[in-house]
């Protein structure tokens, strides 16, 4: 084989081996309780369904532009600049075949080799999976628990600045914590980021997908939509995720590189698919509305049976549809030797499957207490329940 | 702006240029005959379209595996075993959100910085793009017109080879030439490319789109299997050129990178379109049958038309959906400057659009004639023969 040395720099999600442990697990015959993915099994609304469908009829079937249909590129541009603040129109529009496609371009348009780019951890892990790939250094940022939520380390991004630092990945409504900046911390980052003139994409998956409150943008800041890529998708708002549909949102001269980047790595996004994303944009909003509702519902379901096991602390977030419990009590009662041994225990006690925390980066130093993240976005109230039960009781035996 | 440094390495199609210009003639009331793009205005097959519409609204809308799910994976590995006389099983398929994809990801899997790919000029221009991004040295390899076609100059390629040549583009039914090796050649490249431990993507993207004859792969040839990369798509075979769908076919150390690289930067690929896939390659034929029908009855009529033009010569391939016309003395005759004041000014005087042999990458040393390329895939025959009526008028005055 020879396989070229960069592939050795190139990471994956690991969280897709707890699908397959889980998988396997089911097929021997037990029951699962699936908090591991971030899939969504609520169907796509019928209004997009059927414009999909119709689309297809009409012949939306050649190729589309690089940069998507007009129509699309228009309406991601009227929506984001209503939800946002800002004004936006079609040229800042790059459409892509879902939202992770903006990471690597992103990176692909603004970052040499050899420069540095925070990032948050734990995050979504294929941030640093394409720093490191595209040759970039990666420099990870954490959290911290406060009684407000995970708060940024701001002393650690300030401490990990250098003349080499270019770039600053900002996902507000976190995956996997939840966390959310209130508007002192956001105006901490901005302010940050423009007095190091940092590229920033801020990566907004979950912007629409939330139980109560407003999302804020950090291009709403004065500075900030200039140095700004927003990271937009289809696939949470809408229960999207498997039609593939996102965008790039940001200054002319970086859009049209990532559309250039389009021609040669994809061509384009499905044609049809995205007179679909038009109909979700403008069309009946109640498909979006129904969406949040049965998650919000989860989402307190699982709160409440998370808080009756002891030694379980969990702070419920607004955004997202994940929950990242603190569970040191619980792991050092039950004598585990690591964050996987941990997990596959609950698995083969009770068929409740989640990811660690080591699924969303290495821990930081310094960094003392066990965490792990249940998603509620691909299973039902009544399966919530059944399963919590059962992690009740092996979790308090 | 601060733009990476990659990016002054990637190029684009040029020939989107081509179709700006008509766009912007027909904006002003002209009629324009379309012979430029490589899309083709066909439906899709009804079959295909009803699994798509089905799939959608049972739910397939959610995340498929990154290779693609196992029912498409070995839909495609027993159509490719049995078109190309070789077994492969769904281990060696990587699903790809299009043909296209599979280019970047062939050299991103097995090419290093500085390794050298021999390509095929005129050719794809994505294959020289994607080589130079990534940090490859591109090494362009001509054709040469004979009697029976275009054949590959092999004392080029052979004086072409250093120690650094890692990889070979091997594009049999070729855009734009339609060049398309006999045995004899094509056992000449595999000798080559296994003397030369080279790694080969066959870009098989026509290999359906044939009017006679059978094609062949070099796959099948003994020792090539093992070094080969099939970049196969259901875009031109089923009219599905927009719905982006292909796959990679290799050996599966290969195809497990090449899923990788999905999971970092697309994720997966359209979830129902995938189902349409499966129904495209396994349920009725009828309508790929019809395409080749149309297309061939096209070919027939373009072929015919061009050779009443006087100057004008040109070989009709068994294969792809171009012809690519030899025009050195209408070029002359009309005393044009350069092949785009020569496309310009037939597309002004008689609304007929196409393509030049510079479209298809830098003409090398030697090149003394003068080529344009035709798609036949996007305009039907009545119109083909209004447009070239005026082609022959004005070349001919």
């Amino acid at each position: 084989m020879s396989i070229a040395n960069r592939i050795a720099r190139l990471g994956t999600e690991t969280a897709f081996a707890v699908s397959d442990d889980a998988r396997a697990w089911g097929a021997q015959g037990h029951a699962i309780y699936p908090f591991h993915l971030g899939d969504i099994n609520i169907p796509t609304p019928a209004n997009i369904m059927d414009a999909a469908a119709k689309a297809m009829r009409d012949g939306k079937t050649g190729y589309p532009p690089a940069a998507g249909i007009p129509e699309l590129r228009a309406a991601i541009a009227e929506d984001i600049s209503k939800d946002r603040g800002v004004i936006y129109t079609m040229e800042n529009v790059s459409v892509q075949p879902g939202g992770k496609p903006v990471i690597g371009k992103f990176l692909s348009a603004l970052m040499n080799e050899g420069d540095e780019v925070l990032y948050p951890n734990p995050g979504y892990p294929i941030y640093e999976s394409q720093i490191q790939y595209l040759g970039g250094v990666a420099v990870p940022y954490g959290y911290e628990m406060t009684a407000r939520g995970f708060r940024l380390k701001r002393e650690q991004i300030e401490a990990s600045l250098t003349p080499r630092t270019r770039l600053f990945i900002y996902n507000n409504g976190q995956n996997p914590l939840g966390a959310e900046s209130d508007d002192e911390e956001m105006q901490w980052v901005a302010d940050f980021c423009i007095r190091h003139k940092l590229w920033v994409m801020s990566d907004e998956a979950y912007f629409h997908m939330r139980y109560s409150g407003r999302s804020q943008s950090i291009v709403s800041l004065p500075g900030m939509q200039e140095r700004t890529i927003i990271l937009t998708a289809h696939s949470k708002k809408y229960a999207m995720t498997g039609w593939r549909l996102g965008a790039a949102v940001g200054p002319r001269e970086v859009i049209d590189v990532i559309s250039r980047l389009n021609v040669n790595q994809e061509s384009c996004t499905t044609h049809f698919v995205q007179y679909a994303g038009v109909e979700a944009l403008r069309g009946d909003q109640s498909g979006y509305l129904r969406i949040v509702e049965i998650l919000k519902e989860r989402r307190d379901t699982l709160a409440a049976a998370l808080r009756k096991i002891r030694g379980v602390s969990v702070y419920v977030p607004e955004i997202t549809f994940y929950l990242f419990p603190e569970v040191t009590e619980v792991y050092r009662r039950l004598g585990s030797k690591s964050a996987q041994e941990f997990r596959k225990a609950a698995l083969h006690q009770t068929g409740v499957s989640f990811c660690s925390r080591e699924h969303f980066g290495r821990p930081l130093p310094g960094e003392e207490r066990v965490y792990i993240r249940l998603a509620y976005s691909g299973i039902d109230k009544g399966r919530i329940e059944e399963g919590l039960e059962g992690l009740k009781k092996f979790w308090e035996s």
